[in-house]
Formats: structure tokens, C-alpha cells, sequence
């Protein structure tokens, strides 16, 4: 996430150079056509130029609003887990009581970092690579991965663990094929050996228990973003019709600028390269936001996240030196 | 679905050949009509023709939003269902009690099993065919249906069924209209004779109803998404515009090209045939998503996901040789 | 609701006949005026006319998708009663227990047939008639009523409630103001007696009570779009605007063909009529889909929901001889 | 709520005549000033009036659809009351219990009539002026007042509610800053009574207390549509570009009708006019259905609804003579 | 909050005078040099202005759709703070029950005034400063800032808890890192002591820990709202698309009025100021809505709302002298 005011001009132009370079060389071969080899024909009449617009503006103002809604229901997630995070820790804290006060306040330490377990596995498992996602395979994106650092792609799993669970479950949760999920499962079956053991009441287990099932609920609608992509079929129409349009746009112009003198058609070119400009430019903010977990400058918070949950959980235990909140880099972006 | 960066356009093109060739018809017609025949009247005035092309954007604009959201919704849909499936689990393996480590298994085993049977049935359910759906009886979807194959149209429920439960179950359920539904309703009748044994407590025999509850809401849904297509109302005034626009298009740009030469006219055919393109494939694009269990390329990948939850669920029951995941195919359609 | 692929152009241009003589009259007027009376003033330039016509469009498509949603909120709820009256089925065969095999069976199929009673009623209510339907009062709504029948229309509540409930209890109901609603306060007396009876103990006593308050929300979310139409003054405006669009349609026309030739302006005619029609079709869709529970040929099919929930309970309860289930008639019609 | 078919256009031509006299006089200066002193500056090209105005559409649009949206939200939230308070009588009647018939009866008809006091106290609230209301502050809604009644500005609070409580409570009430919410309290008070007294078992009273929660849920939610209006800088800038608008249409059209003829320049009125009113209608119609509770005639009827609900838990509790449900008045106005 | 009818122009123009002027200097110059050194090159074809208008009204709407969203998400949060908070009022009066009615008021206010302190703390929480907010670094904010005070950064968070807590809480309290969160868990803590020494039953006890989990879970939503800005890409384009069409503007409006005559084209520059005019304040006051909690005179009001809180509940309580309720200020600003 880009915690500053604004992306400044001088970064948008180069991370959308070489579609500018590509407008200048789709504007310039017609202009050059029409103007040395008098193809008069390319100048085409602006009508059908202008419904090839309209219909384009309209998929990128669709695929804009679905990327939104994307990127602002990861971070609802995400916001829902930070919520219930706080809730698991005054359950723990509150319903699981044991008479002596040492061996209460272990348990409690045990279940929390178990959640904090989970909340590393699951970040991690975000912040795996999909064959949809663009961070990696675009130029202009892997250029922008100098400005700052994925902290899934710098650690191991296995190493940020080990903070949390002991080493056999640590053992034991490698093996599985969905950490998160069997972290979750852990858990569960800790709860149940409690209950078992008079430490959680039955009524205050249901509770528990139900809370589990939200964080199940939350890993799930993290992974649906995740694994389904917005669909194929309309991201492929949306990059056809811009290109479409860069090709028509130049055409139109021709004629245009024809009707006021001969020389005027070389402004086809800067005028064909401004507008294309905006649309390739929507177009490819609406693709770099599409993805929110795949660890480019959009993408939700949910390192810093994940730390801001367990400074609160600590706090809460009543532990000394807590972490430090992540902040921002100098380029204002925050994984 | 498709799990690659973009349909290519060398799919496109041929998906869409049949709307290409139309266009050139249509537009072939005024356009030999008015020079050989001198039939100038055939030229009208721009401006109606940009009418009727902003309302049939405008149509086609509803419909995108619309069929999205089908979409996303049935995702959503199993996107509960492996949350679900996946609380099942750990409800099953710490709510189900038995002083006996063995019979405790089986019975985990037996709950967790009939589950899949479930899933099962219900994507059998969900890929049979409907009479307002495209992917059987339109040509360029048969067509397409060479890329991939649909599981539930190769395989047999029955054959499927017997991994998970009794034969005595097996033909109990086949006898039954709406088999997933009876699947549920004998976990249900399970659940009370384990709650009267005393192997679930009241409170967590609650607790687990509840979540069949639940199920069934999720099998209602996908139902209702199913066996309720975008109104036919909507979708026969989009296919009337875009066809009307078609008949049209042509006639406004023929009036545009004579202004700038007698021989211009001819430019009327290819470009009516690209802006023409825009919207069919537009319409397409919308028809062909808007039943995601149709067994089109771009439906929502039940199959993957019923066996992903399946490999959850074994890996949670402390299972050796898990099935492998489902993945996507040479052509990148994951079903 | 239309079971079939599409309308076809042959049901639509009689259904909307009407909006098309009084377009041809609307725009034969002025070009009359205009050609043999030389009115040339009525010939307005376009750009007031492309202002209404924008406008316009974007009322018709504000009105559309509200339609729509009301439409798809009505299939929702009716989702949401096919999958609680499944969950009244296992809860009452599960959660209602009699040590007595044949009692209890009675006593599940008592409650499960007073739901059908339920069902019944509401299905009754929902297709009476309001002022604002259009159904019975437009004359190409009645025409069209003969292409299927309103099950709601032919039958009697009476007749019908008799097969679900004792001769006593049908008293009693029909002399209640909100029937549906009485019933589930019946069925709630009763399962206090059987609570008080210990039939049902506490804790499932109160997850029965909360489907009947779930049964409840959905009745009276039905009634809400019922009772409450698409506002009368966004209605308004629409019908108006269109009205007044198709009025400047075709000044705005006669001065586009005019510059072409002085017979040309009869082209006036043909075109208002195309782009009016597109408007009106609009128009009269989107009306016609605003009440899905007025009896129109858009409905949300209720009676065969109401169907398919009676098959699916009554397999459940284990009986044989279920009834049929409702299918689209030879119009595709399903009601 | 306006519940006929539609409103005339002669209702509307009155509501929104003062906007028309203005668009006559906005239109006639700058024609005048054209034709008789050759100000011919005046017209300027068509181009940045259709800016403007497609600019003031989307704001047109964009208010409209969140003032549907408040006005929708509204309904489903008194949707929810009727739901909620159907629940709370079969609640009352089948959860509190007393050995002694009479006694019970009386305590189910006390707990369901203060219910009636809170839906008075709320409407008499809802009802209640805010300065950004339009109903009597602006000139053309105070004349359309004829019309109809508001019963809460007719009737007194304290005459209605002793028809449900005790004198001793309605002082009580009386005395308090918000009385409905207190009332719940009221009623939050008596259900701890009902426990403490045994006649309310634990998991009951906790059920009926959830149901005041929800209670309080609804009453909120009013109080939210009613306390927040839509934003004023929005509702701003839609007042400020609608009368920037209705000033520069006059000048676009000049210079389209000059083109035809110098006297055609005084069609600019007519059709500035027109085009106006399209704008101002649709802005007036939005201003007027943005606070649904303020007494319009497009507010949710919220007394008739109460009614409603009265007559169902007074039918429940088995009453003979029940209120009349309330009906349109003869200008179809129902409130 | 504004809780007036309208912001007045003469608020409106100062507020946006410095885009005014920029406004004048952008088209005053190509218009100079256009005019007096005949560049006459740099009147350009409307055709590309109007495309590039499109796509940034669009941008533009979509910008103030997601803003009026965040903007009534948060004042549907604060709204179901509001109705919880009078759900904690009852549950407390209700569920915390003590023989001696002495001891059981003291309980009552203790758990009702640390609730105060939980929203104290969170308003103050809310009403810091991010680097992204406006209010602050905008000039035309600053100024505005001298129409109102924000009570928040008036008063001390320290000196506004004491009314609240006890000095030993207090201490504890500003230790902490996010206080609101921990002053939660102090309530937790508070309801396991209860509920240990019997003063709460197990059932009560649950229903108000769920509720605690509520409140964290508008908390977090909050924080949601006030930590994750509008995405900075979506932002960026939209500054740079209404620059860059103040840029184009006065170019295509060159091209227009220089066909009228020579000294037209002094036109372009009021033109251009106007039509610039519309779409920057668009802008403008989609920015200064965006972020609900800054401190701007569009901000939920929660400083008064959290007073409406307190009030009730000591009304409910049943103390004497109420605080007052805060009212807008002269300027209709209601903070």
C-alpha cells in the first residue's frame, strides 16, 4: 500500500513507458503513410472511433470498479481478522482459567502464539506466486520491486515459526499441505483437550469454538481472492479493446487534424499518445490493483498487519519490550 | 475457469468467426445496394445510430455487471462451502467423543466421508444442463468444448458415491429426487443418534445442526443461481439491440465515408465488421459467463474445489497417500 | 419466469404494437407538417434532443437495475424458504423426539405439513392484486396472460390449506387477517407444547423458535417488496421522460434528414420509430419486471418452488407417491 | 408513499413551476439580448454546454441513486421492525409462561402493548423537523401538504402512548431524553423480573433479550437515515451545476439555432426550457425523496405500517375487535 | 457534518479560488499566444478533448462513489456503536445482578462509564493525523479550519478519561499502545471477575462477552476506514486526468470559438474557467470526503455522537443532571 499522498507524475510516466513508446509508433506509422505516401484512406471518419471509446471506457470503468472491490474486500478481511484476533485474545484470556495463575498464564501464551502461527502461515501462503499475477511478469512492475521489499519473499516460513509453536508441531505443521488450515485445526483439538480438562466450560467452548470458525471463514475469503482471479474472459476483452482503440484512435485523428492543413496531421501523433495514454494508463492501474495479495506497492498491508495484531495480542498478555509497528519506507510503500 | 494470463485473441477470433461473417454480410449489403444500385437513401444521418449504440452499451454494460456477479456470488458460494467443510472437520474431530480412540476414528471418518459424498452429489447437480444455457447448443462453445473436459459428464454419481459411503446408503440415496439434499439430512438423523448416545453433548450437538444448516443454505444458493438464469427478459432485449445496432451501423457510416469519396463507401464493411466486433463479443463474453456451472470454460472450478477440500479433510483425519490436486490443463482451464 | 432461451422478436413486436402506432403517428405528424405545410421550424437542431436522449437513458437504466434487483432480491428470499423449510425438516425429525416411534412420526409430519399450510397461505397473499401492478391493467399484460395460467388465480386457499391442516386449525386461520403469519404463530404454540411436553428439549426448543423467527424475516421481506413498489415519483419521471424524448425524436431527425434532400425527411418516420421503440422496450421490460409477484410471465415461480419444498420434505418424511413437480409450460412459462 | 400507478403530469408541471418560470427568464435575457441588441457573443459553441451537462448527469444520477438507496434502506429497516415484532409476539406469548392462564395472559398482553409504545414513540421521533429537510421549507412541497395528512403532527405523543402503558410508566417516559429508547428499557427491566420470577427460563430470556437488542438495532438505524442527511457538499455541487447549467444551455442553443435563422433564435426558450426542466425535475424529485421520514409524500409509511403491526399481535393475542388497517387517502397518499 | 440546507457559492468560490486561478493561467496562455503571436497550431480538434472528458468524468464518479461509500460506512459504523453501546446499557442494568441494590449501581456505572472511556479513547484515536488526509496540508482546508474547532484537538485524552476511570485504570490505560483495544479487555476482565463471583450466569455471561466482540469488531472497522486511504493509484489518476484536461480544455475550446471570429477566441478563457471549474470542484470535494475521521468539516460527527451516547445512558441509569447534547455551530458544523 502507497501510504503517501500521491504518485508522483515522475513515477507514473516511467513505470508506463513502453506504452507510450508503443503509441508513438502506432500513431507514427499511419501519420507517415497518410503523409508521405498519401494513403488518404487511413483517414478515417472520428464515428466509429468514438463508439470503439465509449465501449472501451466502459469495460475499464467496470473492470476498475470490480478491481476496488477486490482490493477493499481483501482488506475488509483482513480488518476482520485484525477484529477477531482481539476477540481470541480476551476469550483466551477470559474462559480459559485454571486455578493456578502461572500455569493459566502459559496457557494463554500457548494459544495466542499459536494464532500469531497461524497468521505467519496464512501470509505467507498470500504471498505465493499465481499465473495471473502481473508483479512478477511485467517489466514495468518487477522495475518498481527496487522500491521496496516483500518480507514473504526475504524470510522462511519455517524460521518465523519457530517463534511461535514448539518444535514438534512446528514438525508436524510442515508436513501438511494447507499450514494455515491444520494450524487452525491445532487449535481446535487444544480447545477440546481443555474443555475435556474442566479449563474451558462448555458454554464458553461453543464460543471458542465458534471463533475458530470465523478465522476458517477469514483464511477461506482470503484464498477465494487469492486463487480466483477476476475472470479471464473480461481482463482479455479489456486489453483488446484499449489496444483496438490505440489502433482506431490515430485514424480518426487523421482526419481530423487533415481538415485544418496538411501539416496539422502530425499532431495525430502527441494527441494520439496523450489519449491512448489515459486509457492504457487506466487499464494498467486497474491490472496492478487487481491482485491484492501478490506482493506488489497495492497490495493490503498484511505484514505490518499481522505485526500491529501481535504487538496488541502481547500487550494484552501484558508482556514487556513488544516488536515495533512496521512503518512505511522512504518510497511510502507498506507491505 | 481459466487460470492463464488472457484468452489470445487467436482464440477469440475463431470463438467469435460466426458474429465476424454475419457482420460482413450485413454490411456488404447497403453497401453494394448503394454503389451499384445507387440506393442513397441507405445512407442515414449519424445521430440515430449513436443512439441506439449508447443504449445497447448501456445494455450490455447491465448485463456484464450483472453476469459478474453471478459469477462472483457462485464463488462465493464455494468459497463458504470450504469454509465450511473445513469447520466441519475440526467439529467433527473434537465435538464427536468417544472414550474409545478406535470407534472415535470411525466415527470421524464416517461423518467427514458422507460429507464428500455430499459435495459429490452436489456437483453432479450442478453440471447438469439447463434449457436457457449456452455451452451445449451454441456452436462456437461445442466447438471449445475440445479443450477441456467436464468430470461430472465422464464420470457416474453412482460410481463416485461408493468411495464415501455404505452400499446400503449408496441405494438409500439414489432412490431420492434431490440426492444432495437427502446426504444432509442423514448427517442430520446421524448427528441425533449420537447426540442420544451421549458421543455429542446437547450444547455441541447444537453447534454442529447448525452448521448443516448452514450447508443447506449454500446448497440453496448455488441452486438459486442454477435454476435461475439471468431474466430471459433482459437477455432478449440485449441480443434485439445488438443485432438492431448491427443492421444499423453500417447504414450511419455509409453516409460518413461517401462525404469523402464515392469509393470510401467501401471502408463501411471492414470498419462496421470491428465496431460491430466490440459488441457481439461484448454480448458474448456476457453470455457465455453467465451460468457458472454450465460446464463452460469459465466456470466456477467445483471439481478442483470439492477435491481440494477433500485433500483438507484426509490431511486433518491424520491421512497417508492424499489424492492429488486437480490442476489446470494444457489449455489453462481448471474445471 | 421464461424457461426458454429468449423471447422471441415475434412475441415482442405484438406485446409492444401499441408503443409502436403511436410512434409512427408521433412522428408522422411533424413530417407532415414539416413537408406539405412547410412548417420548417418544427425541424430543431439535434443537440437538445442528444441532451434528453442521455438523460433519459440514464433514468431507463437507473429504473432497469433496480428492477433487477428487486427481482433477484424476491428469488433470493425465495431461495432463502427453500433452504429453512429443508432445515425445518431435519430439525423437526431430529430435535422432536417421542420414545414412541408411530407418535413421533406424527408428530414430524403434523409440523412439517403445517409449514406446506404456510407456504400456501403466503404464496396466496403475495400473488393478490395492488394498484400499482400492471398485469390485470395493461392490455399487452392481459393479452399475454393467455399464453399461461396464475395457479394463484384458479385455486382456493381453503381447498388447498385442507390437505396440510386439521379442520379446526383451517378455521381458525381463515378468519385471521395475515394467514401466513398466524400459522407460524401456531407453529410455534405447538412447539412450546411439545417443549413443555419435553418433546423438544430447551436448548433445541430455542434453534426451532429461531428458524420460526428466520420464517418470519422471509415472509415479511416478501411482503416488503410486495407492498412497497418501485417509488411512484422515479416511475413517474421515467414514463415522462421517454414520452417527451419520443416527441423532439423526430424534429431532431427532420432536420438531419433535411440536409440531405427535401424527400429524405420521410426517412423520419421509420428511424423515429426504430429509436423510440429501443426506448419503449426499455421501458416496458423494466416495468414489467418490477413486481415479481403480480402474476406476470417475469415472475419469481413460486408455486413451483412451493412444490419442489413439498417433494423434498415429504421424501424426507419417507413417504411414497410424492407429487409432481411443476414444469414450464409449452411457452416456457413457469409460474 | 405515493401508492397509485404514477403521478399526473399535471401534478408535476405545478410542483416544479416555479423552476420553470425561472427557465423562462434564464432563457428569455440572453435571447433578447441576442436579437435586439446584437450581443452575438453570446452564443457561444455548443461543445462545453454538453460537457456540462453530461458532467451535471452524472451527478444527477449519482444522487439519485444514493437518495433511492436511503429511501430503500428505510423501508428495510421498517421491513425488519414488522418482522421483529412479529417474532417478539410469538416470543412473548410462547416463552413467558405462568401456571395461571389469566395471569400469563395479562403478562403477554402487558410485554406486547409497551411494544406498541415504542413504535409510537419512534414514529412521533422519526416524524420530528431537520434543518435540512424539504418538506416545509420549500415552497411547492408546503402547497402539496394539502394533500395529505402527517399523523404525527396531528396527534399528541402522550394521548397515544396511554392507550399502552400505565400512567405511572407514561410519566416515566415523558420525563426521558429519547423515549423510545428508553422504552426498551422499559421492557429490558420486565423480562429481568420475568427471570428472576422463574416465568422466563434462562435460555428463553436470553433469547428475548437478543431480540431487544435487535430492536435497538432498528430504532438506530433510523435514527441514522434520519440524523445524516446525504452529505451537503454533494448536495451542493448538484444544486451549483444544475443552475450553471440551466445558464449556459441558453447560450449553446443560441448558436445552434442562428445557424438556421436569425429568428429561429427564439426556439432557444422552448427548448431551454425543455431540456431544463429535465434536469431540474429529476434534481427536485431527488431532493424530495432524500429524508424519508420528514412527512413527504414519499416517505415510507411509517404510521400505516405500525397499524399493520398492531392489528397482527392484537390478532395473536386472540383480541375481537381490532383497528382498522389505515388506507391511501384519495390522493392515493399513504403515510 | 454540515447540518444545513446548502454550502452557499460565496463558500464554495473562496474554497476553490486557487483552482480558479490556475485556471485563468492555463487557458489564458495558449489563448495569448494563439492570438498575438498567431501559433495557430494550438487550436486542436474538440474530438480528443471530449474523449479525454469522458474518461475523466468517469474517473471522477467513480472517485466520489467510493468516497460517499467510505463516508457512509462510517456513519453506519458509529451508528451500530450507537446501538450497541445502548445494548451494553441494558445488558449491564440486566445481566450484572447483585442482592444489594447498593452494590448492584455501582456495578451498573462502573462497566457503563468505562464504556465511555472506550469511546473517548477511540475518537481521539480517530481524530489523528495520516499522511494522506488533507485537512491539514490543503490551504483551502486550513482556512476552512477557522470555521470550526475539532474538540479532539482542543481538549486531553488524559484529562477527559479521568471522568471515567479510576486513577489506577487511567495509568494503566496510557501505558498502552492501542488504548481503545485494551480498555476492551478491561471490560473482559471485568465480566470473567463478575461472572466468577456468580454476579453474571454462564448464559449472561456469554451474551455479553459476544457483545464485547462487537464492539471490537466496529472498532476495527473503524481503523479500517481511517488507516487504508482511498487507493493512492486510483487517487493519482484522478488528479492527473483533471489536470491534464485543464490542459486540453482551453485547446479544444480555442479551436471552437475561432471559427465564430478572431476575437472569439477570448471566450475560451471563461469558458475554460468554468467548465475546468466543474470538474476540479468535483475533485475537490471528492477529496475532502474522503477520509471520514480527519478533522474536516465533512467528518461523522463523532464527538457528538459519543455525547448522545453518554447521555442515554445515564438517563438510563437514572441519573440527574444529563450533560447537554453538542449542537452544530454557527456555521452549521457539527463536529
Amino acid at each position: 500500500m502507497n501510504s503517501g499522498r500521491i504518485y508522483k507524475l515522475q513515477h507514473f510516466i516511467p513505470w508506463t513507458r513502453k506504452k507510450i513508446y508503443y503509441l508513438i509508433v502506432i500513431s507514427a506509422i499511419p501519420t507517415i503513410l497518410y503523409y508521405f505516401f498519401e494513403l488518404k484512406w487511413l483517414a478515417i471518419p472520428w464515428v466509429p472511433v468514438a463508439l470503439v471509446g465509449t465501449a472501451t471506457a466502459f469495460i475499464a470503468g467496470f473492470r476498475n470498479t470490480q478491481t476496488y472491490n477486490r482490493l477493499w474486500e481483501a482488506r475488509q478481511i483482513w480488518g476482520a481478522i485484525v477484529n477477531n484476533s482481539r476477540t481470541w485474545g480476551i476469550l483466551v484470556k477470559d474462559m480459559v482459567r485454571d486455578t493456578e495463575v502461572g500455569a493459566e498464564k502459559s496457557l494463554h501464551r500457548d494459544l495466542i502464539y499459536r494464532h500469531f502461527a497461524w497468521l505467519t502461515a496464512l501470509r505467507f501462503q498470500l504471498r505465493e506466486s499465481r499465473g495471473w499475477e502481473n508483479v512478477k511478469t511485467k517489466s514495468y512492475n518487477r522495475e518498481y520491486l527496487n522500491y521496496y521489499k516483500v518480507p514473504e519473499w526475504e524470510g522462511s516460513l519455517a524460521e518465523e515459526l519457530q517463534n511461535y509453536v514448539t518444535a514438534d508441531e512446528l514438525e508436524y505443521i510442515l508436513k501438511k499441505k494447507n499450514k494455515a488450515a491444520q494450524i487452525l485445526a491445532l487449535q481446535s483439538a487444544r480447545l477440546r483437550d481443555l474443555n475435556q480438562q474442566g479449563k474451558i466450560n462448555d458454554l464458553n467452548y461453543v464460543e471458542m469454538q465458534a471463533l475458530l470458525k470465523e478465522l476458517y471463514d477469514q483464511q477461506g475469503k482470503n484464498e477465494r481472492i487469492k486463487n480466483f482471479p477476476y475472470p479471464r474472459q473480461f481482463a482479455s476483452i479489456n486489453v483488446m479493446f484499449v489496444y483496438l482503440l490505440s489502433i482506431v484512435l490515430p485514424l480518426g485523428f487523421l482526419s481530423e487534424f487533415a481538415k485544418i492543413s496538411a501539416n496539422c496531421v502530425w499532431f495525430t501523433i502527441p494527441i494520439s499518445v496523450i489519449v491512448g495514454w489515459v486509457f492504457f494508463t487506466l487499464e494498467q492501474v486497474g491490472e496492478s490493483s487487481e491482485n491484492p495479495f501478490e506482493g506488489s506497492a497495492n497490495d493490503v498491508p498484511i505484514t505490518s498487519m499481522s505485526r500491529a495484531i501481535e504487538i496488541d495480542l502481547r500487550d494484552m498478555l501484558g508482556e514487556e519490550n513488544l516488536p515495533e509497528p512496521l512503518v512505511a519506507n522512504t518510497n511510502n510503500i507498506l507491505m
